[in-house]
């Protein structure tokens, strides 16, 4: 499959890598086309890796990976242009951290909304569906890393969309536990976690954790 | 030992009970003495329980447990008259739930605050601990009603304070895990995490669960 990789960060670089050696084509997008992380993952990841601006890799892309800092998302798909996200599946992976006041970083939306649904109501001709936000980039493609079981939450308005993300993380990724928490507004959960996962990043000393859910029955 | 439960609610009688159960001696405190859930409390939990005002309470117990309405307990803490609450232990399980704008609720303080540290800041003279806020109050008092582990979190900025929480937690309640998170900035962690609660609650169509942390090694 054909996918394309908004960001050049630590997080796009972690998931289009995974894609490429899933045997999936990857161009990673950003502001500019030559962006030097942007080469040079596309150099080292191979043939199936490539690169441009962020309209490039939408408009080559089936499938659209969101993995900008989240104070940069809206732009950068506005830069992609709505003709190349028309009707096209968007995995937000974004935060709406904000990192302006210092450490820990606040949430610039949260509460009675998110960036996943801002994202949705800006760009209604996108499939979008928030996922992996709640873990690192680490523990999002090799989910066996950690022991036991663990989870991974989707919220989109699109069953469709929702069944096809599903499907890239557990016979991609590589997750046995995908949970639906609902439509788009329930990103206002996963987003809301981020606080506590702040938290627990600092208590436990390791960004490689991840959460399950008990219950009973 | 001798504890004030604020609060006759579900959370405040399932606690009331639970400590009462353990031999301890409790009161309940509400904002009118002969409260009629109160007393309804008192007389089928027997001898060792009893109500009273929120001062009548705060000045009987050795430590204090906060299960009022978040909107509320600010209000509760004032009324229970900073004499009796002097270098108490408060349990804080409140969460500052926003039923006025209609379902699901949001928060009335959160992100860049959190009523855990509204509380200790209004009220210095107490040690407050933030825990329990994190699950339903049949799992806070019963923890192995779920199977295989799971946590509670504790956030306060006195260490002994924390200490005394933490042996009621586990000594009384079987808490197998509880997770300090640090000092009381980071109850807006656990606090952030009810949105994601009231989704989960949603979609696994019940209250009786909880998270267990994974990590590495």
């Amino acid at each position: 499959m054909k996918i394309a990789i908004f960001g050049t960060g630590v997080v796009g670089e972690t998931i289009a890598s995974k894609l490429v050696a899933l045997g999936h084509e990857v161009k990673m997008g950003s502001r500019t086309a030559g962006n030097e992380k942007a080469v040079a993952w596309a150099e080292k990841a191979g043939p199936r890796a490539s690169q441009g601006t962020f309209a490039d890799a939408a408009a080559f892309g089936e499938i659209l990976f969101n993995c900008t800092l989240g104070a940069g998302s809206l732009a950068a798909l506005e830069a992609a242009g709505r003709e190349n996200l028309k009707g096209k599946v968007l995995i937000d992976i974004s935060n709406p951290l904000d990192f302006s006041k210092g450490m820990p970083p606040t949430l610039f939306v949260s509460n009675d909304d998110s960036l996943g649904e801002q994202i949705q109501r800006a760009f209604p001709e996108l499939k979008v569906v928030k996922s992996l936000n709640t873990m690192s980039c680490t523990v999002m493609v090799d989910p066996s890393m950690l022991p036991g079981e663990h989870v991974v939450f989707v919220s989109g308005n699109d069953a469709g969309a929702k069944a096809q993300v599903k499907q890239i993380l557990t016979e991609g990724f590589g997750w046995k536990q995908v949970v639906d928490l609902g439509d788009i507004t329930t990103a206002r959960g996963t987003e809301s976690f981020l606080p506590l996962w702040i938290r627990l990043w600092g208590a436990l000393r390791t960004a490689d954790f991840n959460v399950q859910i008990v219950k009973k029955g």
